[in-house]
């Protein structure tokens, strides 16, 4: 798909807005009731959906239920199964770490050994943030020739490894063994090309291991998802667009900067990064904004105050709406059913505003009314494409 | 696809008709309006539609809106994006040149140069058809040694150079800089295979420069699309069909030609195109009959013409439903509302008619009604299958 669109790219003065409220899909609690977006009252929603066309999103493919990555980098639109982002990558991206692309990124976890250095605790008793950042500032003090070592505290028990200079390749497995009554793995190399990096993260292990060994219940660590950030190539690169993000979450941040975007500062609140839309808007094509309370709101399965934050977030469209975008988008990154407290597959109500849209008989914005929508249900990867459609930014394909 | 395809493919006596209002699809000019098909009074294919099963035809994929050539691949079953025509096979494809497969081709401006080379009117101001003809004639004076040279007057400042007999590689840049103010470019090779090719090319524009100099305004040309035609498995291959083409205008013709399909002489009116297909019915499995007028309205973007065109594409559709073909397929190539004056990406209402169709709700033609039918949105290239089923010409796909 990218290498269909790069050379079809049209630079020009449209403005384009992604405005992405966070496991926006959701399900009835009962049935026959509403979706929390259908129990909302979303004036503002509905009636930019009367005007417009609108569908549902399928975030990867039927079943796939997305993580935060891949959720976003479909509607960033990259195919998210071609482009992979490992836990660790993820992990760093959520502190806003600024990995450069030669950086190996591991996710950490500090754990509690019995004498045998068999895991009894895969989570250290889950230490508070505080006790674990005094933890991380000692292993910030290991050194390892060929290569900078970082280590960063994420929470509770969890924290970020990079190791910055590696150049060997890293697929490396995972030391973490999922369960109890078992010692951490080695790190193993998967290929020949990964052992010289499967060697530095072993000297990190055994040089932790040394540092923590009289610590309780943090003994020991463990790691997960060893890798480096995806090659993706950037959307200006491949769109053609000054392409900005909005979003006062790290690791959307991090995504957004995984694709080039310009991050700017949101402020503190769905308001506020309207606001910074407007000061910005000269500056930009392309505008990602995120919105998270709906998400969290579903993983707490509590439905009442997701739809509270999706009024929260359909109050604030007036402010987008009046700077005039040629193409706005609004969907979710996945569905996040307060029934189910967690992502789900489901597939994501999206809208699509512009001049040229064919209208369909959608008057409200629900996952059931979606159906009948005229985008019908089509994958996270093709709203970008389409929304460069409706900005006049693509060309003709062949003569 | 077609690997899928050509194994199953079954010889019967079925008839399968496809017939192709070229930028059927349209918008409404105003919010809440019509689009061309729904104002157009459509009784035939309306009451074909309610008795048989329609949809909506994503040409190429959603967001990319196609030229002719790969609208019209898509519908012959091939994928558009495995299968690309340059443009100097499409332009030589549009004066019925028979290009044969080694032939390379290129479409060829004539343009003004200044005295320092400098291109100061891409288009030689765009001179007639018949002042380029004289120009032309002077240009087949040119021999080279080893390859056979064919120029072909196309249409004003436009014509078609094809190189018979050149062996290596054609991946040659353009030498359309696609702006005044600099001179023609010289024509590189994209790789060390294509570099034989690109010393014929430059040996012509060097003649040509020589020949025209002294012409004025017409004094220089440029080349675009430098290429040879796509190899393309013919549909009686893959799919088992003798297929034959109805079309007035010869760009059409050669689409067909490129897929092996026969080509009949058509007449000059829509109506004896109709004439044509009852003549050889017996000759042939598979029609593919173009209807162009409905695409030069829209790009005219006269509303009322091509809801016109429309309802005389309809007005004819009784003697082909006389002729009992087992599958009738009617649709566009891409649409080509008459508000955005162009080519678009919306996906094509289709209508198919087979008794073994599966009945939909829908009860008229036209964009929206099309979203609740029964074939959903599918893109272009499974349409020829579908059609293949239902005129049981498709075995069982495994045991």
């Amino acid at each position: 798909m990218l290498d269909l669109i790069k050379p079809l790219a049209i630079r020009n003065q449209s403005k384009i807005v992604l405005a992405v409220a966070d496991g926006l899909g959701g399900l009835p609690i009962e049935r026959g009731g509403p979706t929390e977006l259908e129990a909302a009252a979303t004036p503002q929603l509905d009636a930019l959906v009367a005007d417009n066309v609108c569908g549902l999103s399928i975030p990867v493919l039927p079943g796939i239920t997305p993580g935060s990555g891949p959720g976003h980098l479909g509607l960033f639109g990259y195919d998210p199964l071609q482009h992979q982002i490992g836990r660790g990558v993820l992990e760093a991206l959520g502190i806003d770490f600024e990995l450069q692309p030669n950086d190996v990124a591991a996710r950490g976890n500090f754990c509690t050994v019995d004498a045998d250095g068999v895991i009894i605790d895969r989570r250290a008793g889950r230490i508070s943030s505080e006790a674990a950042r005094e933890l991380v500032a000692k292993l910030q003090q290991i050194r390892i020739p060929g290569v900078e070592v970082f280590v960063e505290p994420v929470r509770e028990y969890r924290f970020v490894l990079v190791l910055r200079g590696a150049e060997a390749a890293a697929d490396v497995d995972d030391t973490d063994p999922g369960r109890t009554g078992v010692p951490p793995l080695e790190p193993r190399a998967r290929n020949p090309e990964s052992e010289p990096t499967a060697q530095l993260i072993g000297q990190f292990i055994a040089k932790a291991a040394e540092i923590l060994k009289d610590d309780h219940p943090a003994n020991m660590v463990t790691l997960r998802g060893i890798g480096r950030r995806p090659p993706i190539p950037p959307m200006e690169e491949v769109y053609g667009v000054r392409a900005a993000a909005i979003a006062v979450y790290p690791m959307y941040r991090g995504l957004a900067r995984l694709v080039g975007m310009t991050i700017l500062d949101p402020g503190a609140s769905w308001a506020e990064q309207t606001e910074a839309l407007r000061r910005h808007w000269q500056d930009f094509d392309f505008f990602f904004l995120h919105y998270k309370y709906t998400d969290a709101a579903g993983e707490d399965g509590d439905f009442q105050r997701k739809m509270r934050c999706i009024e929260e977030f359909d109050g604030q469209l007036p402010k987008i709406v009046e700077l005039g975008p040629d193409v706005l988008i609004v969907t979710g990154d996945h569905s996040t059913p307060a029934k189910l407290r967690n992502h789900s597959w489901h597939p994501v109500p999206v809208l699509l505003a512009a001049d040229s849209c064919r209208p369909d008989e959608v008057r409200s914005f629900g996952e059931l009314p979606c159906l009948r929508g005229g985008l019908g249900q089509l994958e996270a990867k093709y709203l970008l494409p389409l929304a460069l459609a409706h900005a006049g930014r693509l060309a003709k394909f062949g003569a």
